[in-house]
């Protein structure tokens, strides 16, 4: 029995979900102690949360009968301080940025809009902005991944309500340079998208330009370098305007009390935010220079592996019979199937990585 | 600057935003020591978390920078056992029961799609409908808030996808009779969306129905009676047809690592289940007989009080002052002016809630 009917062609052509390993069933899988396995598919911090955002989870525990804030405003606030940028342009969100995108995306598209998606990139864009019924235009990349902004101006139609731009990207690591940023919020109608969940790692951020267009969002993330993957908490910098129209659809009460009150002790922690800089920066340099493949420059908390002439998926299942994941970027639409893309590890976890991709 | 041309007029009618009263705003307002302020009015559990759920919380507090699962597996199996309705039919949820409102109706809703709600009732499935486009059909319950289905029935086009149901109902604490239930399901072709948040204070769940019947989704929180708000976890349970679409587009780890943990071990505490159900049952029975005005019979964690010929917000206004949160149901659509909402307490809470009325 089923009514299939109900659902939009677009989503039934979806294909079917397959959630990914985790380390408990690779150890099963390959006979391994799952104490042995390093997890470097995911972009998580391997220096764990900060002890203050620790204990902020373990005092708030006997309080989670109650309802968090319904709008996060005590993180916001801390968020304001943080960043330098007024509490009326930053909405917290959850779960994690991808809640950001849901609200964002069904605020703005309706049936038959256009979204514009530069790929190789982040995948969840194309799922959410589908299941909102958008048509999506995809731009491709250029060789070294870099966005051509006339490919994407050529690509606007009168349709086009969203386009969306990862900096640094996921999975090749570079930045959008901020004067195509420019040029392209100058030039479009719609709402321009900017995720920076990796900006920490990188040397620069866009985000003091929502104070000077109306049309663009900043989309962040406590995932990475924050080390709060678990707590899934996001946020998001916006024309005061749309954080007006944001707020009348948002998921109420998204952000649960743990999130809510590490988010704040995390983002107190410049000590913990700093080691985690300084490890990344040496970790890509360290994995850039050692992987006997080619490695493109990031700006992520990542580096992007081209195994030519192997295939990615032969080379994470060597990987993964060493117990360690690393993320294949085949289910990247137009990513090809020869790129890995690995987490920059503990010096230890980088070092097996390296010794791992000179067996293959 | 604005774009508001960018806004569909549906969301532009949605009042803006405001944020309830919090126990610190309240204690300022009237001068009060917030340890003295009793909150009744979000329907939370006034006994706390499970001590299980805490000590969950506790022991994960140092692993929250790894992503959890992405479908949440371990919570749903736990759940399967709990229910007695296989995982297939089961999904997770956050942020709360909202998660799955969200992502249920994007995966629905097109634009143009009319929803059916009996009003008065819990206001998100409008909010959630309109923000996808939905024109919202609202029918209006009788005096007793009994549900009108031949009404429903009437009130059903050739556009109508989907139909909410909140049972034990949110503010007026009556159920569905399940014979409703069923010839709705038998007669209608979309989804029908059966709200059971309150269900566990109830004498009867519909929950065995979704084996039955291939157009019924039940929601379910872990706010109520599990004790765990903060938390934001709810889930469905649903045809298994409808699971593998729902998969597709329902936002990735919506359910925190904190969530995952505290949820089974909630479940898993029967003692903190049976306490919490005796205490709503004597203490909602104590307030219906002592509270001098009309209560409406309930079967929730929550009673309604008609305060006629007062105004509602005039008698919540004496109740804040004497350091007593309840909830004027003034803001749900079709509700009147004259209508309170009190979470039932622990017995010494209840008896400041019967002498404050008393005051009116």
């Amino acid at each position: 029995m089923s009514r299939l009917e109900l659902i939009d062609e677009s989503i039934l052509a979806i294909p079917e979900y397959v959630p990914g390993k985790s380390v408990e069933e690779t150890a099963q899988k390959y006979g391994l102690d799952p104490d042995s396995i390093i997890k470097l598919g995911s972009n998580e911090n391997p220096l764990g949360p900060s002890k203050k955002a620790i204990q902020a989870i373990v005092e708030n525990a006997s309080k989670v009968h109650l309802y968090p804030s319904a709008d996060a405003g005590e993180l916001v606030d801390a968020l304001s301080t943080y960043l330098g940028i007024p509490a009326s342009n930053i909405c917290a969100a959850g779960p994690g940025m991808d809640g950001l995108l849901d609200n964002l995306i069904r605020l703005i598209i309706r049936d038959g809009d256009e979204v514009i998606i530069p790929i190789p990139t982040f995948s969840y864009y194309e799922i959410a902005a589908r299941a909102n019924g958008a048509s999506v235009v995809y731009v491709k990349r250029n060789e070294n991944f870099g966005v051509d902004i006339e490919a994407i101006q050529k690509a606007v139609s009168s349709r086009t309500k969203m386009i969306f731009l990862c900096s640094p990207n996921n999975p090749s690591g570079n930045i959008v340079p901020e004067i195509d940023i420019r040029a392209l919020l100058d030039s479009f109608e719609g709402i321009l998208f900017v995720d920076e969940a990796y900006v920490e790692f990188a040397e620069h951020s866009i985000k003091n330009l929502v104070l000077e267009f109306d049309n663009l969002v900043v989309g962040r993330t406590f995932s990475k370098i924050f080390g709060l993957a678990g707590l899934r908490l996001g946020y998001g910098i916006m024309p005061a305007w749309l954080k007006l129209e944001y707020m009348k659809v948002a998921t109420p009460f998204n952000v649960s009390l743990p999130a809510l009150k590490a988010g704040i002790a995390a983002i107190s922690d410049k000590a913990h935010i700093e080691k985690s800089i300084e490890m990344v920066k040496e970790g890509r340099k360290y994995l850039q220079e050692q992987i006997p493949f080619r490695v493109y420059e990031s700006m992520a908390n990542f580096v992007l592996v081209d195994v030519s002439p192997y295939n990615a998926s032969d080379v994470c299942e060597i990987l993964l019979r060493k117990g360690i994941i690393v993320r294949d970027c085949g289910s990247f639409r137009g990513a090809g199937n020869s790129l890995i893309r690995v987490t920059v590890g503990t010096q230890e976890q980088n070092m097996r990585v390296v010794e791992a991709f000179r067996c293959v």
